[in-house]
């Protein structure tokens, strides 16, 4: 069966300021040492499994020239543009009715395109799995990531542990991201694993679901759909769109919806979440900093320093993050990576958007 | 009895980069809201003592355009420019000998070009009154700053409490910088001042000193005024120069030297030896802040951030201390100012002379 794939490419990711910027957020940044962006990563880590004409990119009318840039060997086509963010089940939606008018029958990932992977062999085969069981009936599939810690950033999916078709194990519900405590119970009890946001299902599953448990955006959909390649197709897109209320997925369909599955994941997955990640990503040297650029460091351990070319000396620091852009600097102690959108909300209010 | 000052003008300022470079060191820097420069400052608190055209500044040559620039009243050919620097002996030494061609009599101040004074007023009557001490007979006089607390990056001088003429006192002994330890014992015992670097005393009296107990300098010296505006006069100076050593005045002259006073000063002085004077010199806010440039601060305190027209943001610092310029950003901790000096060892061993 044709597998598809539908990345979504619409966050703002404030938590990467001053590098990601409105005009250019996260997933359009390189984080890595091999200079590729987030989402050129993510289209490149599924072609063994979807061809480049099949992958499509939901983003924001203003990236769709960073993505035609990023991705030249992306059909423009295949860019589809929300004229606002509704979160992700009309995003999704977007792309199952775009998709369905190409495809009679066809497996999709859903996948942001903002995460990072290790072991992208471990990640081809879970989705190859995750198939599999998505075109077993009518099943809704979800990749759970196994937790390495009690994360309090991230959502948790309680599965049935005795309950599994293959490798793949039926959900009991989704959790919202939890207290401390809560996380540490959630790990003790071994039934949990961290949301990841991807999902695989057919596309006549997901649109029979939408119709089911979403009628009214199914209906937005179906006339958005009916409207491609007319004359109407953004007037009417515009006016759909503006009528849908912003839901995530799991709360408009996965957690109403039969047949939910899940598949673990151990595949060194990491939502890239904040600037703290850039040390799990890149490695760092023998006093546990990462940097990039023109740097000296002196008695200087735990941090991380991004650089370009102006020199950074670095003295008797520790556990600080440092990003430096032509127009802005960030200096930031790691435990407060959380207040960096207040700096955001600071410059939105004093009028600052050069900086946003 | 007229008054003349040599203002010393010729150190590096290591301590202050990456605003202080070699090509601009502290003394030409403005440290101060009202955008005076430390060597402006200084002749500026001296004027109603000492006419413009009394005042002498030793530097080095390629500080000259500096001079200049900054002091455009002073008559040109009051710069002396040493050909190297040779410490305190030798520039004092050429202003002594530059000064007796003008003036048969006088009583010469000495002063460093890049200390900070709060209260002028007090200042100037503590010079009065050692210039007053100085034309009594023979006499070398030093201003000795009284301590705050038990600096160890300051000289101390040992006084006689019970031997004072007027306010001076007779020194006992000159010490080099303290232990913590010994810091304490010289606050505890109440006979000991900061040495401050200041002298007074009249010009006959400081080359009868250097022809006694310097002699070979003494004889340099002589040639070099002996041949100042002869077409020789730079030759001259650069080979003399080159045989002095390197001696402070206060190993070569005042700890061998009889009648050596010391005058109390209470008026606010700073040696203005680290990025930490700056919060001496500049009001800090509620939050123990000392802010110039275009800067936010979230959650951060005990600060001193100095930028320019580019964005700084703060995050959960304290004790930091940040300095951006053009080509350069240092960010330190309070704690290790002692190591930026290290920067520029760095610096030098690669060759990296654009930022030094």
């Amino acid at each position: 069966m044709k597998i598809t794939a539908l990345i979504m490419a619409g966050g703002r990711g404030e938590r990467f300021w001053p590098r990601s910027r409105k005009s250019q957020p996260k997933q359009f940044l390189s984080l890595t040492e091999d200079g590729k962006t987030m989402i050129q990563l993510t289209v490149e880590r599924i072609l063994p499994l979807v061809a480049i004409e099949d992958i499509y990119i939901v983003t924001n009318r203003e990236y769709r020239l960073l993505v035609c840039e990023q991705l030249p060997t992306l059909p423009p086509e295949n860019i589809l543009c929300e004229p606002f963010g509704r979160n992700t089940a009309p995003c999704i939606g977007l792309g199952a009715v775009s998709m369905s008018l190409k495809y009679e029958e066809a497996v999709m990932l859903v996948l942001p395109a903002d995460h990072m992977i290790r072991y992208n062999s471990i990640f081809l085969s879970t989705l190859r799995e995750a198939c599999e069981t998505a075109q077993m009936g009518e099943n809704l599939v979800t990749i759970g990531i196994t937790p390495d810690y009690p994360e309090v950033g991230y959502g948790y999916i309680k599965f049935h542990p005795e309950q599994a078709v293959n490798h793949a194990y039926i959900v009991e519900r989704f959790v919202e991201k939890p207290s401390l405590e809560l996380a540490k119970e959630y790990i003790a009890a071994n039934e949990y694993l961290w949301n990841s946001g991807m999902f695989i299902w057919k596309l006549t599953t997901i649109l029979n679901n939408i119709q089911k448990y979403m009628p009214d955006m199914y209906e937005g959909l179906i006339k958005i759909r009916d409207s491609i390649h007319t004359p109407e197709e953004n007037d009417v897109l515009e006016r759909e769109f503006k009528k849908f209320l912003p839901e995530s997925i799991d709360y408009g369909i996965m957690e109403k919806a039969q047949n939910i599955y899940i598949l673990p994941g151990s595949f060194g997955w990491d939502d890239v979440g904040s600037w703290l990640a850039v040390e799990r990503i890149r490695k760092s040297n023998e006093l546990g900093n990462v940097v990039s650029g023109n740097i000296i460091t002196i008695d200087t351990k735990n941090c991380i320093i991004e650089g370009t070319r102006k020199l950074i000396a670095a003295v008797g620091m520790e556990n600080m993050i440092v990003v430096d852009t032509d127009d802005a600097t960030l200096i930031c102690n790691k435990n407060s990576t959380g207040d960096i959108k207040k700096i955001l909300e600071n410059l939105k209010i004093c009028n600052r958007n050069e900086y946003i």
